[in-house]
């Protein structure tokens, strides 16, 4: 059978996945976009040869970037997701009856159009009266943005193009554009293999927002594993969740939520680096 | 660079690392044994095609296997290991003062030949006056022992030819072997690769011990990584610890043995299999 090895520069661990049938392969503007079917892991997306999602294990990412910052919220109204071209991330942000408008500012419109045709599982909201689709780069979407209450950011590595949607610059505009008791969520690497970054995201995000935390959980899916989210408040707690957890859910629920946090003492290792490996 | 690719049948993802240098491959009777320099993970003993520890992260998996269990025991004098014998779970269990005696209970004297050689990092407390190692099948050396705190299983794949090690059989000579408030644990596969597995170990311990439960952390060079412990016990309650975590550790501490605890609504999911992908 076919092997499909995925060439993530950044990891010391290649992943190799058997390939059943490639389903699509094609040049974007921005990327190369190939979508194959495993054996075991159902359709899977891979952007610039890294796996983005697949169709077994994504619910892991999707539920758990998206609704954490959703039910720490007691009443999320308006909400911008920015990348999540696949639609796994809107998806779950319209689960919440309380969401009236969603943004999504995906750069790359074939990742929409790709999805829609060959992940359906994924892209199956986007005929949602709420939703309103930007094809534009985010980190320029943001600064029109205002009143929002959640803001969530779903790209592909932050070490690799997606790297201005993790600088201050752009976490200052994320914050101008949340209402005073808004939240942000993004996710910031593995633990395992870029703690460096994840270190970094979390430093960073604290020079603009007075609340940031970080949970986790394992995906097995993305090098490394041990998948970090970076939280940042401006009011809430983000360890709290305001409300019961919405219908249709997985993985996420409010045991769940509290436990994605680490322990206050290794958080605080891995931090300032006396958890060093 | 050359490259070593892992040959875990049981792993839809199959893993590939950098090899800087081979410096020991050899047959025991039993298995063969690759040990390997990486760039990226230190020196990695590999056996039958599968990674069995990296110099970077063993500590991940000696520790959490180690001292959950022997923190729960409020004074663990007599502690039998079964398989390990690179040496990491005896260094561990030895970092408590209340040890009296450790058995080892290796099938393969030529692991722990090699690992003496190779992997000075884990081997290094076969030394110490309270260890007495036995070339023998752990599953025969268990039906002889007695008056014993805590027992630990540190084997290869639970699905391989270690497979007598987790059948009622066994847990049941444990029992026997153990004291009347005594614990044991062992390595229950992964929750996102191999989770019937784990369920199965799980219903099979709580057949002979009235306290049963599982405990995970990531592992990223294991195939799946959110890697699973579980553990059985006579009296006390496996989630909370009872003395404070000995010197010397790198990721246990109090805070991390709670949370290395699934919640409860996400462990009974799992175990009646309404949380399935």
């Amino acid at each position: 059978m076919i092997k499909f090895i995925e060439n993530e520069p950044f990891s010391p661990v290649q992943y190799m996945y058997e390939v059943e049938k490639v389903l699509f392969k094609g040049k974007s503007p921005y990327q190369e976009i190939i979508v194959f079917e495993s054996p075991d892991f159902g359709r899977i997306l891979v952007l610039d040869n890294i796996v983005q999602l697949t169709e077994k294990d994504e619910f892991f990412y999707h539920e758990m970037l998206t609704h954490v910052a959703m039910h720490v919220h007691p009443n999320p109204k308006r909400v911008v997701v920015i990348g999540g071209g696949d639609g796994g991330t809107v998806r779950e942000v319209l689960k919440h009856d309380t969401v009236e408008k969603v943004y999504l500012a995906e750069l790359d419109k074939k990742v929409i159009e790709v999805s829609k045709e060959y992940l359906p599982f994924v892209a199956c909201a986007f005929d949602d009266p709420r939703l309103e689709i930007h094809i534009t780069d985010g980190s320029e979407f943001i600064k029109e943005a205002k009143d929002i209450d959640v803001i969530i950011v779903d790209s592909t590595d932050a070490i690799g193009v997606a790297r201005s949607l993790y600088a201050e610059e752009f976490f200052r505009h994320v914050k101008k554009a949340l209402k005073g008791d808004g939240l942000f969520a993004t996710h910031s690497e593995s633990l395992c293999f870029h703690k460096d970054v994840t270190i970094e995201i979390q430093e960073t995000l604290k020079k603009v927002f007075p609340i940031v935390d970080l949970y986790s959980i394992p995906i097995a899916t993305y090098p490394g594993n041990w998948w970090s989210f970076s939280i940042a408040s401006i009011k809430y707690n983000p360890r709290k969740p305001q409300r019961p957890p919405v219908k249709g859910l997985r993985l996420y629920d409010a045991e769940v939520h509290t436990w994605s946090f680490l322990p206050k003492s290794l958080y605080e290792r891995i931090m300032n680096k006396t958890l060093h490996w």
